[in-house]
Parts: structure tokens; C-alpha cells; sequence
């Protein structure tokens, strides 16, 4: 599942990073792709909910499965890494229509083709397929963390060049109470390169957040994408209409390939299976020990069929006491639930386990794994809105 | 091991597709990149080297990994699909060395950027990504063969539109013999596109003929490799010097991971352990059952230390009468050896394994490991002449 988080960041990504001057599509020519695009892109939502019955006993053979952890049938195989269908898929869906878009200079040779806007689409399905196959590799092999830091950025790299190229522009504009000082806008030169290629690497670690639920991760992306396609949509008409359309070319076959994944997702009935970490848990490198694996997930109550809290335990004088400060003062706020002097000795203390979904349960106690999904999804919905609200009413007060 | 041919292939393929004329690189400038290419490429050798050993738990971990069938420590486990490091290497090299080539444009940024020779750029290292992860997808997955006959197809469609867009030629040269009929050059027109869409397919998948045997793949990756790089070296000075610029650009990187990949094979004197089989006798379906996968490899004799031809037995009435003409006119040259009339009632025959590695063994006698993929090697070594001499003497008398 985490491709899909790392293709959804990446198609994200690539919103920024569009720079090119030279596209000058004809209105008409420009829907006439698009609506090519939405066909194939059906085409590929059905050749996604196809395929992945055909191909999931490859996987299972291929060692690429869970266990179903939450269910009687413990021992039932349910293949994992299916997000790898849906972004093949989906790149093929991009080959395939990758002349349309410049079917008008194939039939009318004589006005310059637009080599810039091409590299684009170029260097974003490059920049995908790495991500994709960095991504497939990371669910075979279980790839270290530094690799999930390193490559992302050298795979980041063919993008930020073809930004540079295309002549990006790397001013920013600056909020409104800050311009006395500063002036309009700020040319942040290479740092803006590093803030790309940085927001790169974040983007397609940090969807993991929402790792350890089916139909969880492919669910997010679809609510990101479908916000993405959406504020495409609204832009379209607008003086940068051009990198709008550039952007729903690559977001609506996503979206479609994506909503394949869920409804196989969602129609199969898997329940937690992936056991992939949560980032901050990773990074922090809070609990070096005594914390296997399944305890990030949320806990399963079988009498209850509901999904707990799961709770870490540890040491209290094994954790920095810095860190011990710090996880104080967000139990305080209530972002955590730390219970400390537990023990015979008084020196053991609990924490629920630091991710998205354990603190949504914390809040909303013990919830049936579809529902909780269903409210997961809505925060994603309501995040988009937040995103729609910063950039359209509020934007309006500071820029 | 697949990754490796997979990409050499590619490489290869990619001499036919370059066709844009855009490029001016003055010769110093051409030299600079070519010598920072040589540089970045023994970092890349290097790094193959020491990356190999230090991630080859992961792929044991994995399930990737064959059992040294030819040792008498059977147990032990070899890791396999270490292509994809070599790949992998080679992809970020070229992601690094990717703004290199253009750097006086970096410097001097009144001149117009090349956008056509980077979208060549581009397209090709798209096309390499993808048979990276397909190779590499293959090796986990063990994919059908219709998959590896359509993926490549696919994934040949963004370099043929680049080829396209670059208005490359689709002229062939016609022989001397054929120019009274034909005239000087043929404009071949569809057709050209579909040649290069069925070499890329053919490239991807034939190179497999000499799978089997560990270090023979990248052995003969490196002799394919090396007679590009050679070629393109002799032709700098001519007048296509900027193709062959290109070509070099790719294929020294290439070169010098797969050295990487070679030595360690050489170094850990893996035997067979690689079960894949080989193209022909995939693709001609003679034996539909009772052939399992490992007799498809020569076979290996404890006794001796060596390795002899294997050979299939199988039911005479069970093979097409065509098959089985033309399986007896090619025992007649000398090309398979097929014995008819065995078993009690006379109706078994059996026959060496079509690959080209029995088929030495068959003409040569049982061999060392070692010595028959150094004899095989050499082979490669003649074939690269033979094409050279195809190239240069005898190519003046046709054309």
C-alpha cells in the first residue's frame, strides 16, 4: 500500500515543481485531451479491479502476503504489495497518453513542438517509475530507512533539473504583514531547490501515517488526489491554466487507478494486515526495544470486534529525559496518553503507540474497523477543505 | 541476473532510436563530459562492489536467493536478482551525471537549452527504469510470458515517441544489389516504428539464451557493453559524432556496473543457481510437460567436477510431425542431438536442452563451470567481431 502513498506525494510533488512557459493549448484541444484522458482513465480503473484477482496468487506465491491478524480464519493469505498493480497500471495508462496532449503539432507539424512541456511529462513519469519501483522493492525487501531518505531525493533529482531548465521561478511571494520589511516578494534561489527536493522525501514518507488499515492508505490518496483534481479544476480557467491541465493529465488516471485499488480494497473485507510503521515512531527512535512490530498497529478485541488503542510499555528511565519531557507535555494537551510508576518497582510507564490511527481511537474509543476507515477518511476530507480554506479565503488576508 | 540483459538490451536498442539533431557540443566540452563521466562511473563500480555484499541479506531475507546446486554444501544460500544493485547504481549515477552534459548551458544560459536531446535523455533512462523494475518484478514474481512481451512493448512507446517528435528517420539505406530496383534509400515509413518496438521486445527477452549460468549474464553484458563503447569511440570523429556522444554517455556507467556485478560473481564462484530458462525453448512450447525447470540448465557431475549437456526425454508421439522434421534436419547438421527409438517399446526419443549453452557443451565435451563461461564469453567476444567486421569492410561493399 505504501506505493500508493509514495505516487500519490509524488504527483503532489510534481504541482510545485511545474514551470514551463511554452504550452499554448487551444481551449478545445485541451478538452478534447482531457476527455481522452478521463476514457482512459476509466479504462485503467477497470483494468485495475481485472487484474489484481489475476495476479494476486503471483504475490502470495512470491512470499508478498499478510496474515488476516483480525479475523478467525488466521491462517488465510491476503496478498499484499497490490498497490504495485494499480501504479503499473497506471504508468502504462500514462504511456499510452502521452502523445495526446500533443496531438495537434503531430497533425499540424509546422508550429515548433513544446520540447520543455514534454521533458515535463517526461521527467514526472520518470520520477514516478523510481518511486514505484523504490516503493515495490521497499515491499519485498524491507528497505533501511536510509534508503528511504536517499533515493527519493536522487529520484527527485531529474525533476528539480528539468525545473531549473525550464527556468523555474524560485521567488516566493512574501504575507502581507511581513512585507515592510521584506518587499513583495523573495527570491530564496537554491533554497528553493533544497525545500523541493526535501518536501520530496517528506511527502513519500509521511503518508505512512495513515499505514496499518486496508483501504486506509488507498482511501487517503484518492481524497488527496480527488482535492488535487479538484483545485485543478477550479484554476483551469485562471491565468495559470496551462500547469492546471498539465497536473489533471497526471492526477485523474491516478485518481481512477487509485479508486480501482480501494474497491478491491474494500470489497474483499481485508482488515489490518500491513505492518508497515508509522513515521514519527521510526524517526524518533523512541522505543529502540521491547516494541515488536504488531504493537504499532491498532489492538484487536475479538469479543468486542472493535479496534483498541494499542499501548506501548517500556522503561521509564530507558527513554532520554528530554524526550520523557517532551511526551509530559503533550499528555498534558492530550496528544498522547502517558501513564507513568506503573510496576512493582514504579519505574515502568505505558504510551499509546504514536500513530494517527491509535490517537484517533484514544479520542473515540474502541471503534468497527470500517468505521474507523470511514472517520479516518473524513479527517483526510476535512484536511482537504482546511488546504481549500487556507488557499482561497485566508490567502486573500496575507498575499 | 534477467536485470542486467534486460538493461544492456536497452542500452543497445537505444543506439537506433537517437536521431536528434539539436546537439552542438563543442569538442572540449564533449571530452570534459565524457571524462566526468569515466570519473562517476568508477564511483559506480565501487559502489556496486561494496553495496552488493552489504544488501544481500536483505534479498536472502526476501526469499530471493537460489541453492548452490553444484557445491556439496547445498544449503547454502545465494543471494539472487543482484542485477538489481548494478541497475539501481547505474540509475542514479546517470540521474547525477544528468545535468553534465548540458552544463555550458548552465554557465552560458543565452544559448537555447537542447529540449530535444534532454527529452533523449530523459526517455531513455524512463525506458531503463522500467525494464529495471520489470526485471525486477520478474524475478519476484516470476511473471507470465505474455507479461514480458507486452511490458517492454509499452515501455518502448515513450523512446519511439520521442523518435518521433525529433522527426527521426525512418529512411533505410538499400544494399547495392537491390538499387536498381529499389533506388538509393527506402522511406520505410509505420514500419521503422514497429522494427524498433519488436527489437526492443526481442533485445529484452533473447539475451536470456545464455542465462543459467552465474557471471555469463553480466559477462556477456560487459562484452555487448564494451563493443558499443568501443564502436562509439571510433565513430566520435565522424560525422555523427554527437549520437555517439550520447551512446558513450550511457553505455560507459553501464559498462562499469555491470564490471561490478561480474566481479562479484566471479569472486564468490557462484555456480548455477539461476533457474531461468532460455527464450527458444520457452517460446517453441516443444516439451509442454514432463520437462522440469532444472533440466533445462547442463547438468552438473560431481564425479568430474563439470558440467555436461542435459538432455529431455519425452513420448515421440507427443511432438508435432512438423517439429519433429525439423528437430531431425537440424540433428542432421550437427545443431541438437536427437536420439529416436529408445524405452521398451521404441517410442521415447530424447534430446539435448535447446539452449546454447548445452549446445557448446554438446560440441565441445563436458567443461569447468569457470572455463565454459569464459569459452562462452570469448563466443560473445567473436560475435562482437563478426558484427564489426559486418560493420566496417563488408558493410562498404553493400552500401
Amino acid at each position: 500500500m505504501e506505493l500508493v502513498s509514495i505516487v500519490t506525494e509524488k504527483l503532489l510533488g510534481i504541482g510545485v515543481y511545474v514551470s514551463c512557459d511554452q504550452l499554448s493549448v487551444p481551449i478545445k484541444d485541451m478538452l478534447l485531451s482531457l476527455c481522452i484522458n478521463v476514457v482512459m482513465s476509466v479504462v485503467g480503473f477497470s483494468a485495475v479491479i481485472r487484474t489484481i484477482p489475476l495476479v494476486s496468487s503471483m504475490f502470495i506465491d512470491a512470499g508478498l502476503f499478510g496474515r488476516d491478524l483480525c479475523k478467525k480464519e488466521r491462517d488465510k493469505k491476503v496478498p499484499e504489495s497490490m498497490g504495485m498493480v494499480s501504479g503499473s497500471v497506471y504508468l502504462i495508462t500514462m504511456f499510452l497518453f502521452l502523445g495526446v496532449p500533443f496531438g495537434h503539432h503531430f497533425i499540424n507539424r509546422s508550429s515548433p513542438f513544446p520540447h520543455a512541456v514534454f521533458a515535463e511529462y517526461l521527467t514526472s513519469l520518470l520520477s514516478i517509475c523510481c518511486m514505484l519501483f523504490l516503493g515495490f522493492a521497499d515491499d519485498v525487501l524491507n528497505l533501511k530507512w536510509r534508503y528511504k531518505l536517499v533515493l527519493p531525493t536522487l529520484a527527485s533529482l531529474p525533476l528539480l533539473m528539468v525545473y531549473y531548465i525550464n527556468m523555474g521561478s524560485t521567488t516566493v511571494v512574501v504575507p502581507k504583514p511581513l512585507r515592510a520589511w521584506i518587499g513583495l516578494t523573495l527570491n530564496i534561489g537554491p533554497l528553493y531547490y533544497i525545500y523541493m527536493s526535501m518536501l520530496a522525501v517528506f511527502c513519500t514518507n509521511a503518508i505512512n501515517i495513515y499505514a496499518g488499515i486496508n483501504g486506509l492508505e488507498s482511501g487517503q490518496a484518492i481524497v488527496i488526489s480527488a482535492s488535487v483534481a479538484a483545485f485543478n479544476l477550479v484554476e483551469l480557467g485562471g491565468y495559470q491554466s496551462k500547469f492546471h491541465y498539465f497536473s489533471l493529465c497526471l492526477i485523474i488516471p491516478f485518481l481512477a487507478t487509485s479508486l480501482g485499488l480501494y474497491f478491491y480494497n474494500r470489497s474483499t473485507q481485508q482488515f489490518i494486515f500491513n505492518f508497515l510503521y508509522s513515521t514519527p515512531f521510526k524517526l524518533f527512535h523512541l522505543f529502540c526495544t521491547g516494541c515488536p512490530r504488531l504493537h504499532r498497529l491498532p489492538r484487536y478485541n475479538p469479543d468486542s470486534d472493535k479496534l483498541e488503542p494499542s499501548i506501548a510499555e517500556f522503561k521509564t528511565n530507558a527513554v532520554r529525559k528530554p524526550v520523557l519531557s517532551v511526551l509530559r507535555i503533550l499528555s498534558r494537551f492530550g496528544v498522547v496518553h502517558l501513564k507513568e510508576g506503573l510496576g512493582e518497582d514504579g519505574d515502568m510507564c505505558t504510551i499509546n503507540n504514536l500513530t494517527l490511527i491509535n490517537l484517533a481511537l484514544l479520542k473515540l474509543g474502541p471503534q468497527h474497523e470500517g468505521m474507523l476507515t470511514t472517520i479516518l477518511l473524513l479527517l483526510q476530507v476535512l484536511s482537504s477543505c482546511l488546504a481549500f480554506f487556507i488557499r482561497y479565503p485566508l490567502a486573500d488576508l496575507f498575499f
